[in-house]
């Protein structure tokens, strides 16, 4: 991959070992295994172990392009698979998607019963916010704190990952046309996607141009992501995918595969692949790690 | 009421109304009706035109106790009672308390549907968040943002009422000793309840000294709202409680009324309105506010 030695330096896959590590480490310290009740477990399984984490991985290079502090960019980063992490737990349940298999494993409701998943799904998002508001850390004082909180609360909430779930809810076994579908899939993936962006760019210092090229680049990587699992739901099995494959055509929902065509969708994921690239251009920092970040979300295989 | 008329000044009554007044302005301007596909629809009904209002009460008279900005205590204010009324939304679906009948009105669920209520109670959480980070409001500065946001995640979460609940679904049908009970809802219905008097607090200047006694009233306080919650499950019909009635005794819920009977629970009660009055004279403020709403979670009917 052309991106993976970059203009930063360092081979890339080694810098994703250790950033994987790190994140791993970091959820592992601040998700409490002593939550009571079964809590704690049920939280544990939901998030640690799991995932591509692409989210933290945005957030890290992202930090890491505008010379953020690595102790607040791996708060932020933990933070934002919280998020992430809940949402899926709420999307599985029965009321929702009724998943039975998520990242090769049972679902939460299926492992802790239904009552346990929505609460476990509940206390990671404001665990999210605990995360981000330690009351004795020099590397997050309170103002990047407050920062943080605002960027995720609204990539979060209803104008973001729950106002497009809401749109996905009301939209299934209808038709829609590409503007809307990219309207849910900029709220319900996108939001958090480019919000992971924002919050790594928060740990730094930028200049009002180079945030704005940020902001581009993660909303084109936010909607390429979406598009190429939209790919990924009809060309993979369940095996590699982690979870059930071909689920969407299943439940009637509208796809870029099924709203564009194969092709069609594949040329998107590669124009919102240039697009994501040329917003880094513009933006005049040495995001190396960006860059293959972009690489990697078109050319992925689950 | 000894405290309806205190050392503070002014009526109660008509400080409440007009507090009460404030409070649903806010949340009407905050909860947005333009989230998409019927999503504000169902977080305004969630939210807006019911309920005591206790914890937004207890914020707006915590803040005045200590001299706190009105417009960030009422930030605060809708903030909490925002987290409350997602916890209740998701309390009542079908996997957990399965109710009907909230505030007078069908559920939410019952009104809009399972899937549509959990993603009106997560989005209800973000937006707490949200509405504490405002981008640009004098009022609220950074420090402060953070400090509320702090506040209310470790309430709201696996260390306050997320982990209650989960406490609450593990013991349904289970015998609780009565130190285990207060565990749960020192948790469930307490750490909110607290949270609200220290948010409010948190808008003004405190000695170490006063925070600490108003964490005390805070506590006391709370513990005191669930033993009366309980005397009125089995006490009240109805139609008074605008809830269900009897329905801990029917789902086999340890209540303060099952394990103490119902004489010690309302001496339990008491004694609690004695701590929290207590706890405020020893905090040296002039809360009159606070006096009042200890007598009224006490003495109330519904």
């Amino acid at each position: 991959m052309d991106g993976a030695v970059t203009a930063a330096g360092g081979d890339f896959d080694a810098w994703m070992h250790d950033a994987l590590r790190d994140v791993e480490q970091a959820l592992s310290r601040w998700v409490p295994a002593d939550a009571p009740a079964g809590l704690g477990a049920a939280m544990r399984y939901a998030v640690l172990d799991g995932g591509k984490r692409l989210r933290p991985l945005l957030v890290l290079a992202a930090s890491e392009a505008v010379g953020g502090r690595p102790a607040a960019a791996l708060r932020a980063a933990a933070a934002v698979e919280l998020i992430h992490a809940y949402s899926l737990v709420h999307d599985d349940m029965p009321c929702m998607d009724n998943d039975v298999l998520r990242r090769g494993k049972p679902t939460v409701h299926v492992q802790f019963g239904q009552a346990q998943a929505m609460l476990a799904g509940d206390a990671m998002q404001a665990l999210a916010f605990e995360v981000l508001t330690p009351d004795d850390d020099a590397d997050l004082p309170p103002v990047l704190q407050a920062r943080l909180c605002g960027l995720l609360a609204r990539a979060a909430g209803h104008a973001g990952m729950a106002g497009g779930q809401a749109i996905d809810l009301a939209n299934t076994g209808r038709a829609l046309d590409p503007d809307a579908l990219r309207e849910m899939h900029r709220r319900k993936t996108g939001a958090l996607l480019q919000g992971s962006v924002l919050m790594g760019a928060a740990c730094g210092t930028t200049t009002p141009a180079a945030w704005a090229a940020l902001a581009d680049y993660g909303a084109a990587v936010g909607l390429a992501f979406q598009v190429v699992d939209d790919i990924l739901d009809v060309t993979q099995p369940s095996a590699t995918l982690g979870k059930t494959a071909g689920k969407d055509e299943q439940a009637h929902k509208p796809t870029y595969v099924s709203v564009l065509g194969l092709d069609a969708a594949r040329a998107q994921a590669a124009a919102l692949r240039e697009q994501a690239l040329a917003a880094l251009e513009r933006s005049g920092l040495a995001a190396g790690r960006l860059r293959a970040l972009a690489h990697r979300v078109v050319d992925r295989v689950h």
